[in-house]
């Protein structure tokens, strides 16, 4: 089969044919419908040699969505044909962060190799797919395939980081989503499908701002050195209960510091290096600062059900996997518009 | 001044001439804006003399809306012409439920002798009104008086049955709302705006499944025999994560335990007089049934702020101070259409 | 191999030789090392033949701890000779439940036949047993296998009923323990070590009134009908915040009704066919009552740390493979002081 | 009366003559029994004259037990001669935060002027105190006064830190105590008191360690650069779910950092100026960073209820009123043996 390989540090990924892969016990082999283009693989490929946490070559694609094609024996309770998710950060299963379901934090993944599908495991671009375990699987239930496959990441990651905060997303609340581009975009939807906080969204230029609004933001705010002090005149001097922050750089984490509310979260997410320091006097009392990563299984069928509901609507561009290589240049020039999603059987 | 007053168990409450009131150590004289007409009202006045828990004459209105008009010496925070909601499950505001702002289930209030205005102190439904702390007043902050009123019992109430469950109503979950009257069609609502569940409203005629859609319901259901097993159908034979009862007479609260999935809640806010026995195996494994009172002070705050938003619409018919015995012979006729609102000073 | 079979409705169960069981995909095969005898096999062994859930013979065990004898293909994280206890109530794995580990609440092992070993599936009281995915095993690390074997159910139930009630376990308040027997006796101590709660125990005997008291009731009180009075009574009129019932039986539970406080958590775990009636007045403002089963595969993993610190110590008798039946009988006969535990390789 | 009072930038307090309190509406006269000599009136002393929020002079005392020696027309509940504690971080009483009884985050304080006693208002450390109003007296009920004072600050702040993290402290879980002085020693006793977790106690003085062993610490290890890897050594690499610093300084938050599990919370309550960088990768995925100030009203319900059951045993020594220049000298000078208690009327 073909699939999309990061195989020499420094180098583009490339479409290179491998042979077809088959279902161990208790697997599940997917025949790949859609899988999503995300800006953490370019993290990934600008690593030097060692620090890359896992050998080459390597199958790209952590979010993904497929059909079930084989199972491998004693794999029970799907159906060839059964259209579904990937969850993608696999655990262990076993120890106590797994048995509550938040393999994302598993106790014993390094330990036992144990790595996602795209970031370590064969990933999902690819015709074919393996995923290591039925509990890994979520029925897609209808969900449109293309629209659905970002969900699993840039959808998980928003949502976990706001079911975080849902205790004090109460009426009269205020969110703040800083960049507003593949998870913010889905944030600040999810943040009027799940509450009746006022959503304010900050970000760089207007074109941003005016796809927040469409989305559902009650303010844009540009995001700049003022972003703070309006963030707090438009909540009476309060400031946000909750700040999630998307980029992470070290001036909208600075930023986040000073327009949360006494007893707020502020969730760093994205990547961007920078780091909010904590202490008395530093921030609002009891102001909560911490950075996640992804999400658990539980949450992802309850993004997938709520994709159902029509809350959530992705942006997405699609290609052909041979076209992979580009989507990924694209997305590295800053050119995707929404989320880019491979289509390798399309 | 004049006031509603009920004066004589078994008769009609009449309007009546009384003393202007004047504000004591810590306390607020209100001139009233609104005044809300509450079935309990007719309930409490069913009651025979010896079953009834404060003297007569008593001035009725327990939901009330005022402006400030004199603080009596001490009384700080509030300026004299403030618009404000009054919060009316007074307690002692000092004892542990008091501490965490539960006044509505105040540990010493029945020892000290603390009612509510309309339940025992003097109510809403007259020119003035004493509140009796500060701690008792919300400001309106640019809500309409009138539709705002009903929010301080028919918005609180339901709303304290929906924070309990927030953490079940997950997306992917339902919530059913059995009633559609005044407290169910503002339930609807708020489910709306706080959840991305499913809202089910059960009602027994089409005009009140008509209003129970109007207001957001996604389905609405004729609430008879067959109830229970179409809430199942449409869960996919998961049951309702959360059933609020606003009738509570027996066949309803039956049915919520025949329609409630495992781990579900089950509110019965309706004073029908039913009770649905709970037991191994009477009803799904871990439903919680419970049965509240009111809301707390937090809360009332976050129902004002959720109003703001234009979230919540209530329905209401206004009547003058001279009307209000009309008022209540209407509601007790079923003939008032969504709530009565007095207006002592209109 | 040999394993105690209940073969026929309404006959003993017997000791009988079984073909060795072989590990599948997946699955794990244990040595047992020790397994406990629970009044709920006697339940389920007096039900008429219409009513079993599942063909006979069935191999009794529900609580099983033992050692790793082999591994299925594909079943990782565990190695030969690993100690490890049974979480026993077996689900999907994949479904909403399962996915937070509530798989005591499977949404899907009805459809799937999927049943707890010893309760459908061949239970732990033979000389070995399948474990059908590693999911279900957790370390033992170091606990002493007879004295760990009754937490697998005795200790996770009652703790999962304490865990839902933490929240309200505050210092100050009260939580009642109704029934000191191979459940409650566990719950006493769970409830000292994990809370500040004053503690109060119910039950019929003075024998097992000073077994409450050993173990760590404050209070130990005869529950008769006064019991509810003095609970009361040394709440200084709050009631319990919290009580639990392993009784369940209609004196038992409405008992529970009139000693719960505002606000208070009734939790019926016991099997005694009683049902408490939940309406507005029936029991005291917003009490919640709820009657779980078994728990959670983390609360599992919780329970086994406690005892890991010795703050729960469960009388245990021991009886030998071939002694099984005897243990039965004399549990029948209400003769077993604390837990029969059978030695399948003793 | 005499008073302790800060009179002058820069100078010692002194014990003067000042006249007799009157209660005004709405408050309570109390005759001191016991005041609590802290920290941080030395680090409010040493603050220069453009940084002192409060004009002087300035009776000290934030920690006050007495008894109701009258009440201010209007104030209910109590009666003259109950003996009392004072909640410390007086709040409006009506804002949002008040309603749920965190006046410690009032939103309005700073608008209407109000601060605690001791820090602002007149303090306790005299022969009678004003406390604003009846919601912030808690009964002592049978309490040695003396012992119990430094609850309402020493006790509170630490209950507040950890009943925030009650829910990360489940068995198998670890507490790191960093600090074991005033409200460090407080803080073991209460984690051993409403937790089964592990407690690890960090000092820098064998001496310190020793206490912190009496007090209950499982472990107690040298705050030094290696305590990190210590901590991670005792919890099998996991790291503490919870680390509470009552110390505050760059090298104990840094260390906070190293050693805390994934998931897990580090609360600052230390001024000692030290502040942590959260930031993705910065430390372990959702560690929650926070800084919180002082407790709830129903807090220190709480931690009273906690002290009459006899969990808590803070070390004291008594001074009288002409002592108490002494006690903030030697308190400065690291002289003071647990907590300095003023007797003014003693």
């Amino acid at each position: 089969m073909k699939a999309l390989q990061y195989r020499t540090v420094g180098t583009p990924p490339e479409v290179v044919t491998v042979p077809d892969p088959e279902p161990g016990p208790g697997q599940v082999l997917l025949r790949v419908t859609a899988a999503g283009v995300c800006h953490s693989d370019i993290a990934v490929m600008s690593w030097p040699a060692d620090q890359l946490p896992f050998p080459l070559p390597l199958t790209l694609g952590h979010e993904g969505v497929g059909t079930v094609a084989a199972l491998g024996s004693g794999a029970e309770g799907f159906a060839v044909g059964d259209p579904v998710a990937v969850y993608g950060p696999w655990g262990c299963g076993a120890c106590f962060m797994c048995a509550q379901g938040k393999e994302n934090y598993c106790l014993r993944a390094a330990e036992l190799g144990i790595r996602p599908p795209g970031l370590g495991a064969p990933g999902a671009i690819a015709e074919y797919m393996i995923v290591d375990s039925t509990r890994h699987l979520v029925p897609l239930g209808g969900l449109d395939p293309v629209r659905a496959v970002p969900l699993t990441d840039a959808g998980l990651t928003p949502y976990h980081a706001i079911k975080h905060s849902l205790p004090k997303l109460v009426p009269g609340s205020t969110a703040v989503v800083i960049g507003t581009g593949g998870l913010g975009h889905v944030a600040i939807q999810l943040l009027r499908a799940m509450t009746a906080a006022r959503v304010v969204a900050l970000d760089v230029t207007e074109e941003k701002l005016a796809l927040a609004r469409t989305v559902g933001a009650h303010d844009a705010v540009l995001s700049d050195a003022a972003a703070a002090a309006t963030v707090r005149e438009v909540t009476g001097g309060r400031g946000a209960e909750v700040v999630l922050d998307f980029v992470g750089a070290q001036p909208t984490v600075t930023a986040a510091g000073a327009m949360a509310a006494v007893e707020g979260d502020i969730t760093i997410v994205g990547l961007g290096g920078g780091a909010l320091p904590v202490g008395f006097g530093a921030v609002p009392y009891e102001v909560s600062v911490t950075s996640p990563y992804w999400g658990t299984r539980a949450e992802l069928i309850e993004v997938l059900d709520l994709a159902r509901t029509g809350a959530v609507d992705v942006h997405v561009e699609t290609y052909g996997l041979d076209e992979a290589p580009e989507a990924y240049e694209r997305l590295h020039a800053g050119r995707i518009n929404g989320r880019a999603v491979i289509l390798p059987n399309g």
